[in-house]
């Protein structure tokens, strides 16, 4: 770690950290095996005790909307302190989720400007709080949708974050308990989290293609993880996108029996590289026929509202299609089609801090990530526009490091 | 029974019934204490043996819309011969469902005209075929919205009988698999229904209030137990009319903690004295905050569409709503709303017959019923309006003896 101006990313490893940032900070937990012979844990306290000196509130470059329908463009934003639980982490990787398009649009209403989106962070760590045990500095850590929540709460303590009823802080666009204004997101170059909030990320993945498992990764793990999706069940992937793509890849971990759904012929051919046993145009009448009442779960991964009930037609009796795209109004859903066949339409949201771990773990012992395609801030309104047109293969994901002084 | 015109209304007995018809039938497997002094085994047997005898097609009064806006009319229909596994009932009354008025206004698309509504049927057994061992002549048998199904497929076998593979024959304007054209419901003085799709009406029971049992109270019913309605749960019933009015009775049968959700502040009073505990004006904007988040499970009898969401805000996390009521499309759900609280929207429709006696047989065991306002056969045009225009405490039944000749 440059002593100079406290940047991580000062180094000449092959991972972009020096020998010293390793021996000073112990390398975190996830990475301690690989540095075992390099740093102890004397020398991880030592560092431990170091970093923890006149971390300050900081400046740092960020990529924002200043107005409605105004490009991006770069601003500063002010970091706060590293409090006694926090984590200082240099972002490496953004994400950019379909959400970061209709946030910054206006279309749930109108954002806080300057507005910084950006919920699937990766970055490495630069300095850590005197009572942070979770990472140490050189650490990956990753940030999902949440950055805060009360805690004690009965959804808390519940490993359900994303539900405090004290209400919880989301990454970006959020009233700002701790530094007042609203939150500020990943597209930037620094972000000071609670460690709670700080996922472990494995060492030795592919950070840039972890980085969308933060958001889109435990958006579709979840709903799996709930309705109990089991090896041998049909399930249904509505949307090929950032989300479906990686549904796609989880359902065929859990040996499921895979079907994608899209409106796009580009991409039958995709679908079944990525595991799908079939894959069907929506549009497609006979198939949507022939696919009747066949499957025992269905998560919708489409960003906006669409005619639902011809994929509620799909499901079994008693089973349930679950959205996690679209947001605003949902349209389409007949009332004596769902009861005739007792068929539940439901709601899932991300998930909590463990199932965040969990299926960044999960992923990593699988060798599951993200399609992404990189690019650098500049590009950031261009990939906004060949997302909405669905021409991304399946995630673009900002390098952060692209253009970044020290 | 009277061996002119076979109909068992000729009587002399408290019930109606004659001692001879007694004598001759045995009294059925539910009545058969009652006439344990009377009629034995040998008595029972020889009156099965001779009711079986030329049970031809019959021509039978029936109550019917003939064309798109036309009032009711009284017309003749024919009720096929009673094949080996059949019961003919002569109807004695018949409930008024919302579902009635929908199908004869064409709501759901034009019905076939004659169409005979009525699906919330008792009636007295005045004949069986040869096969038939559930009833006996004199029995009391309940027919609800389904008088067949093929009894082979998967979903017959798992006793859901609504979800009949090879197409459920429901009780009126469905395919008549047997006699050709369309069915024909209660409305009428008679009706032949196979065995298996007789519900047994337990003796001693107020019968005219249990018709509504067999659509209403099965409706009710079965959400409560797929969804395990415990003692202590909250569950809201949304609308108060002929299914809301069982379901609070049912639930609070139960020892749950009910409320009630009206548009009728004149209903607020009556909905405690069905045993709720609390009951609300939708329109109170206050009271549906203060009651967000609290309810494991709602129900909602409404019979059409309205805004979904601000109910769907009332559930706890993972909670249901189960909307048995609105059949047409679903109106004002949001898509984040559910999700962030991984709520779900589902539907339900009647039971299966296994399901419909057990709620024929819990309620007669906990001495419930429908509240019933009855009318005579003239009077069903007019209480369609009272309907619609919620002015029913709860029910209308038809008491289809009224006006009847022999």
């Amino acid at each position: 770690m440059c002593e100079r101006c406290g940047d991580s990313a000062h180094g000449f490893g092959a991972d972009g950290t020096s020998r010293r940032d390793l021996l000073l900070s112990g390398a975190g937990l996830m990475a301690a095996p690989l540095v075992a012979g390099m740093a102890g844990e004397a020398h991880a306290q030592t560092g431990q005790a170091e970093q923890n000196v006149n971390i300050g509130p900081s400046r740092v470059r960020a990529f924002a909307v200043t107005g409605a329908s105004r490009p991006f463009s770069q601003i500063e934003i002010e970091r706060r302190a590293v409090g006694p639980n926090d984590v200082l982490l240099d972002i490496l990787y953004a994400g950019i989720c379909h959400s970061d398009i209709h946030t910054v649009r206006g279309d749930w209403g109108a954002p806080n400007y300057a507005c910084v989106p950006g919920h699937e962070i990766v970055g490495r760590v630069r300095a850590v709080g005197r009572n942070v045990t979770k990472f140490k500095v050189g650490d990956i850590g990753g940030v999902g949708c949440m950055v805060n929540s009360c805690g004690t709460c009965e959804n808390c303590l519940a490993d359900r974050e994303q539900n405090c009823l004290n209400g919880t802080t989301f990454t970006y666009d959020a009233p700002d308990k701790v530094s007042g204004g609203h939150t500020f997101g990943g597209y930037s170059d620094a972000i000071v989290v609670t460690e709670k909030f700080v996922i472990r990320i494995p060492p030795g993945v592919d950070l840039a293609a972890y980085a969308p498992l933060l958001c889109a990764g435990v958006t579709t793990f979840s709903p799996m993880q709930h309705w109990q999706l089991e090896a041998g069940q049909r399930i249904g992937v509505v949307g090929l996108g950032g989300l479906g793509h990686v549904a796609v890849k989880l359902a065929v971990a859990r040996k499921a029996d895979v079907i994608v759904f899209t409106t796009s012929p580009g991409k039958l051919e995709d679908a079944k590289r990525l595991g799908a046993r079939e894959a069907v145009l929506s549009t497609d009448a006979d198939a949507m026929t022939r696919l009747a009442n066949q499957f025992d779960l269905l998560i919708s991964t489409v960003p906006q509202a669409y005619p639902m009930q011809p994929f509620m037609n799909l499901l079994k009796l008693d089973a349930t299609l679950v959205n996690v795209g679209a947001l605003g109004e949902l349209q389409g859903l007949n009332g004596m089609l769902l009861g005739f066949g007792r068929k539940s339409l439901a709601g899932s949201m991300i998930g909590g801090i463990a199932e965040t771990q969990a299926v960044i773990d999960y992923c990593a012992t699988r060798n599951i990530k993200a399609d992404i395609e990189l690019i650098t801030p500049d590009q950031i309104d261009r990939a906004y526009e060949r997302v909405v047109n669905k021409d991304v293969r399946y995630r673009f994901v900002i390098d952060m490091t692209a253009g970044r002084e020290g």
